[in-house]
């Protein structure tokens, strides 16, 4: 089978390569052709397997390709970030909307009605002025986005889900949760922090945390999302059971219950190099974030959230520990 | 003031034209000028007015000199409709999402946050494949629409909120339900039928009903449609108190009721007229809406649905009787 990868040279997409390629097989069938597409190229380890094919550039650029390669199946992981979406609203709507509708158009053009999984977010729900959010967002929560980012995505949701009822893809939205620990450099998100708290000091430098120990927000692993981008492709409609979105499964805690497990597994030298200074913009965009999920759907298809902090940070010593620059990433580390 | 009624010729907006003309004034300020945005030209009785102007084409060629008008405030009525929209999915959503987005992007760009009031639809609402939909859809109620159309209307209600979170617009979405007795010929809408069973009848022809007399609705008539609109612009946005879409009050009727009324009022000669032949791909279309709608915070605005369904026939011929053609429009009722 033929899959594409949109986003496949950024963290979340290069890893979902990685992992579908030592699979080898995707819903029970042989990956002969994975193709990465993305902005800039994909890292050489992938390259250098013969499955894989690069495809650089803007996604609206190559939506007449997309068409012609009849792909099987689609993980559409490509976005413009949250803080970027909101700093510059013509470009969120171009990547993250515009971009969308490009390579949808093209799968529908294909005419083979490929299995598309989209990347949608915990962000379309948000608190509306007269009602606050529910501690825990559900399947079923009405989606009530704060910021572009998350009304983005969640067009894209309705757009997918109404292609799907037209048979144009065959279709399904997993609502990412906040991935942590990610590697490499801080980005535009407004939840960059959330890795940056627990890697920088990991790396022995300063981190400055934007948000109040208090705030409290569903995260996910690498490990966990890319496992549960997986079955939700591999889901049958019929295992979906109605509605094409669904949350996928997260460890729901506080700032402070991720630094008490960065000490408890990193020692208190390491948890002291994280610093409060408040930043109101990114701290108002968090504010708006929801503080917990739940996942009933995506735990139908026994999907499980990480067991806990401390485990992520473990997840992400032993990913450093297997990569030549260890000891850049890992050096705060004395034990 | 100056105002655009986008879909400014057609039934609904040509009506508000009227009303609005003859109100004068629309949340406390004259209205000097209206613009009638649509693909033919308002009515002559419109035209007539000094304060108004026709503005002819698509409005996806008419971004540049919305901005330039400047105008005040705006009614976005101008749509494809759902039956039209579900034969051809490249239609609906050009013209009801990409001209919406050149609709705004306008607005934005004129840079006088322009009050703004989009006609959404009771059919984002829909049941999902594994959860059918409560017998009333509420404000609250999680749209899930199941046609292109509802699609399409709930991605600009999204739209039009962040839109108007970050202050580019002063936007808000009313749900119209469905408007009948519409006057003329039937159109492309599946909702058709909910009035050309009552309007063909009582014009002496006979009306087919595609779907069962069983069939439960939320319909409103033309003068309630108007007056909430007009309502849903003059409210502040704390009167809106969060949420900026809402459902507009409704009548829930079945057909059955729809035509006990219609006897009632013209007698059994004229009810008589109406033959049941089902039409699978509106029955289809209309077993996937609402069979009925509450509308708490219209409510909450003082707006009230209709009486009784006798009321809305009643509406309806006093409607053509100031008409001119009133012989032929009325041409089947003897009383």
């Amino acid at each position: 089978m033929k899959l594409l990868i949109t986003g496949g040279a950024g963290f979340i997409g290069a890893r979902l390569a990685r992992t579908l390629l030592a699979r080898g097989t995707l819903a029970g069938r042989p990956i002969d052709r994975l193709v990465l597409a993305d902005q800039f190229a994909p890292p050489s380890d992938l390259l250098a397997d013969v499955r894989v094919r690069g495809l650089t550039g803007a996604l609206l650029d190559h939506g007449a390709g997309i068409a012609a390669a009849r792909f099987d199946g689609v993980f559409h992981l490509a976005s413009a970030v949250s803080g970027e979406c909101e700093l510059d609203f013509d470009l969120g709507m171009r990547s993250n909307l515009d971009s969308t509708r490009t390579l949808l158009d093209a799968l529908r053009a294909a005419g083979n009605m490929p299995r598309v999984v989209f990347s949608s977010s915990v962000a379309v729900f948000g608190p509306d002025p007269g009602k606050p959010l529910p501690p825990v967002v559900a399947d079923d929560t009405l989606p009530a986005p704060q910021t572009s980012y998350g009304t983005q995505k969640l067009m894209c949701e309705v757009l997918i889900a109404d292609m799907t009822r037209k048979g144009f893809i065959d279709g399904r939205s997993a609502r990412l949760m906040t991935v942590t620990v990610r590697p490499g450099r801080p980005n535009a998100a407004a939840s960059s922090f959330f890795s940056g708290v627990i890697r920088e000091p990991l790396a022995g430098a300063e981190a400055i945390c934007p948000v109040d120990a208090a705030v409290s927000h569903p995260v996910s692993s690498p490990a966990r999302t890319i496992e549960a981008l997986i079955r939700v492709y591999e889901a049958s409609r019929d295992e979906l059971n109605g509605r094409l979105a669904l949350n996928l499964p997260s460890l729901n805690v506080t700032v402070q219950q991720m630094l008490d497990a960065l000490a408890a597994v990193a020692g208190p030298q390491v948890r002291a190099l994280v610093k409060f200074q408040r930043d109101e913009r990114i701290a108002g965009i968090v504010a708006n974030w929801p503080k917990g999920a739940s996942a009933a759907r995506a735990s139908a298809l026994g999907l499980m959230p990480d067991s806990s902090f401390e485990d992520i940070i473990r997840q992400y010593i032993a990913d450093c520990r297997a990569q030549p620059d260890a000891h850049l990433t890992l050096k705060g580390l004395t034990r």
